[in-house]
């Protein structure tokens, strides 16, 4: 559970918009990991222990823990349990699938008696439409995160493509307001055109926007907040490899902190450059 | 490892171009079940030993394992060991992810010595274009099945978009030919549009089609036959609630055997009507 208001009020309180992404590939983890009995969770959670305070949401992506069979799906679990409920949980999972099969995708990372864990929001793909988004958001205070503008090379392929109302991606944000609120369904749209921001916020000034692509993929943290922050905020801008990797050694746990830190400061100014904080 | 070579001899000895969908819900399986320590795998064996020379591909679809935690996980890498070798297996899973991403996705559905399983195909959603699909062809005799035109009713909110080259789902067939070869690639096109068959085997008469849609969702068998088959079949035609819930009694296996066996008959008359059977 975690209304609109609720994330809101973390961004204030924290002055900061970060998610932190744990994408965690036990082959990048520091090697002293290995002695522990269960390396990846013991990676996760001083990485959450170390960073909480700092950022507002995480984000695991599906894929790093699927990858392990059962033990990483497991681990999953464990990592969206051992988040504080103070942080809004993002499963970072690209689903999409027709009506009876997105219900089941909506119980597997909404419905904790079934599945184990409880997510804040999942994010969708829309190329299958209504049918694959709307079975999420049966639940309340739930979100779906619908891909809309990605942050990889190659979104050129279809979200680009000229339809008759505009890209693909415009028509994708277009046609989706009417499936739910902005209480409901945010957006991801990538940092690395922040030009783009401006279009994008033409067509939903209020939504939530999820930002990957600040940092290691190139995008500008300024210019995003130029073009895409609203009155709420508006924006959970997202950090992955530069922060859990931040450093290879013992103190990968501090050096991670470090780095949110560092990116929390600048957020801060943002915030403040926009009058969300006085 | 299942070649294009291997599929069409399996279709030839079999008479049957059938793919079971294992979509098996916990909730829709004989209660009788219940009283075995894993009903979901007790009832998954039985379909598989029921019917397993009757088609020619499985496909569970990874929402339905997934919703039940990492012990539905263990499930879906059980049924894919428990597969027989002559059967291809299709993961159902309609990932898709960005380049890093996309390699831990491919890990989890190809590599068995990480994920504990290994199937033969995984479906793949398009809409983060070439890099999403790329990390699933560098495993050799796998293939990817890419989303092209769905069997949902909302297929039409983003696939029937009219771009520069056509509606959206073309595009996707045009663009995507050029990053695998047929013998990689195959494209999920919904029976509920039997017309559609024409417009797509201009674009890609030889590649494989994986159709879902035939019987519940009200798409024909003849129709797709007659639009779609091409010298090597080319078509894998799915069913899954028909065949696996033909009857919701002790008899459950001995139905979707009849069930599967009255599918096969009309497909070998329709491998005959079409000549690739003599």
């Amino acid at each position: 559970m975690f209304s609109r208001q609720q994330l809101v009020s973390q961004i204030h309180k924290k002055k900061s918009f970060l998610c932190i992404g744990l994408d965690t590939d036990p082959e990048k983890i520091p090697a002293f990991l290995n002695n522990f009995p269960n390396p990846v969770m013991e990676f996760n959670r001083r990485v959450i222990d170390a960073t909480h305070d700092l950022c507002i949401a995480y984000k695991p992506n599906t894929a790093f823990y699927e990858s392990y069979g059962a033990k990483g799906w497991q681990n999953l679990i464990d990592t969206c349990n051992y988040i504080p409920d103070d942080v809004f949980k993002i499963a970072d999972a690209k689903r999409g699938d027709l009506g009876n099969t997105g219900e089941m995708y909506a119980k597997a990372f909404f419905n904790k008696a079934s599945s184990g864990m409880e997510f804040d929001a999942v994010t969708v793909a829309p190329y299958m439409g209504a049918d694959s988004v709307i079975p999420f958001l049966a639940y309340q205070n739930k979100w779906v995160i619908l891909l809309a503008l990605t942050s990889n090379q190659s979104h050129q392929d279809f979200q680009l493509s000229e339809t008759e109302n505009g890209a693909l991606y415009e028509q994708v944000l277009q046609k989706s307001q009417t499936w739910g609120t902005t209480e409901q369904l945010m957006y991801v749209v990538g940092a690395t055109r922040g030009e783009a921001f401006l279009t994008i916020r033409k067509q939903v000034p209020d939504h939530f926007l999820l930002v990957p692509g600040v940092g290691a993929q190139g995008g500008s943290m300024e210019e995003v907040c130029k073009y895409g922050m609203n009155e709420s905020c508006g924006l959970i801008i997202n950090a992955s490899r530069s922060v859990i990797y931040a450093s290879n050694g013992r103190d990968f746990a501090e050096a991670a902190r470090a780095e949110a830190l560092s990116i929390q400061v600048e957020m801060e100014k943002q915030l403040v450059k926009y009058r969300f904080l006085e």
